[in-house]
């Protein structure tokens, strides 16, 4: 593998769609693959695709295409999802019960660690054997758990707009390397710590493109 | 605007992003903003970028750039987020709950009029003035609007895994134009039927590459 360093931004957002397109491929018994197939699966050209796995090493071959299995496993590792991550949830409502679920159910690579919430009639109820945690703990409890040499990786921010940035502050001063947003506004943060934000609009304002058409 | 039929699935699929990004620079108080500053806060090049707003008709002037607010407004218009769309949600568990709420608070364009589920335990609850009802009407409920000439647009899917194609067939039985899936899996619909699929694991997978790089 070259240096991560260089890997641009956009080349690391499209990793993820291609681990889930190969996935799918593997999972339906496909065994190779060619960079021009795979182009027209995805929507990129040809040339791109190569051009992205270029990055991270030599996986193709000239006149073959792409093992399916091995370059699957080649994604999953250059996106770490072969080591396990630890996340901690903020906000224990609807949707961060429906996403605590989600990576009990689908996520094998990340550990849920712990929920918070500053809601009474929350704090303490239980979601698949994680008790939600009073939000006014969140700083003490990354604290004792970088010190256990166990420090929370990821914080998912699922409270309202107007507390998420507070939120986010804690989390960062906490010292979790990545924040994942799923409150509909923009959050500050330091450079240093990766924020990926879930933009539940973006599909829902394509169909609305394609239910006005039809 | 030139006919909407040539427009390719692509171009349809950035639309959201610059329409939420325009938003943003409207509530910052941006005028106006050249191709190539667009490109460079979207990760695009400034001629993807023209060439997709070409796509339309002219907007931007040489030399010039765009005017923030009329784009946004004609991304807008272009996506049919001027008119409001009839929505049902299949699945009133945490995640049907969240999405419902996320509607209400922040989806103008979008009416959510019915939710459903198999759940005893949520039929007749109600979320923001909406009774779930019983899974068994709704084949029956999206023939009634259609009579009413009140017919549901989109579908949203809000089940497990193993009940969502089963769903899905319902909803394109009862002709619904567009499908919003939030099962992890695969469905199968006629293509005169939108079809788009909220992938949580996409971000999740991109943060665990920046935590492990760090």
């Amino acid at each position: 593998m070259k240096g991560k360093a260089r890997i641009s931004r956009a080349v690391i957002k499209r990793l993820p769609r291609y681990c889930r397109f190969l996935a799918d491929l593997k999972r339906k018994g496909v065994y190779r693959i060619s960079s021009q197939q795979l182009s027209e699966l995805m929507g990129y050209t040809a040339s791109q695709v190569r051009q992205d796995f270029n990055n991270f090493g030599d996986f193709g071959q000239q006149g073959y295409g792409y093992n399916v299995e091995e370059l699957h496993d080649e994604l999953e590792t250059i996106l770490g999802l072969k080591r396990t991550r630890r996340v901690v949830i903020v906000g224990a409502g609807n949707l961060g019960r429906a996403i605590a679920n989600y990576i009990f159910l689908y996520e094998r690579a990340f550990d849920l660690v712990a929920m918070f919430d500053n809601n009474e009639k929350l704090i303490g109820s239980e979601i698949n054997g994680i008790y939600v945690q009073n939000v006014d703990e969140l700083a003490d409890f990354l604290k004792r758990r970088r010190s256990a040499r166990a420090a929370v990786d990821i914080g998912a921010i699922m409270v309202s707009k107007r507390n998420a940035q507070e939120i986010a502050d804690i989390l960062v001063a906490g010292r979790v390397k990545g924040i994942w947003n799923f409150a509909a506004t923009d959050l500050n943060v330091p450079e240093k710590v990766a924020l990926r934000d879930v933009h539940l609009s973006d599909t829902l304002h394509e169909l609305a493109y394609y239910v006005t058409k039809r």
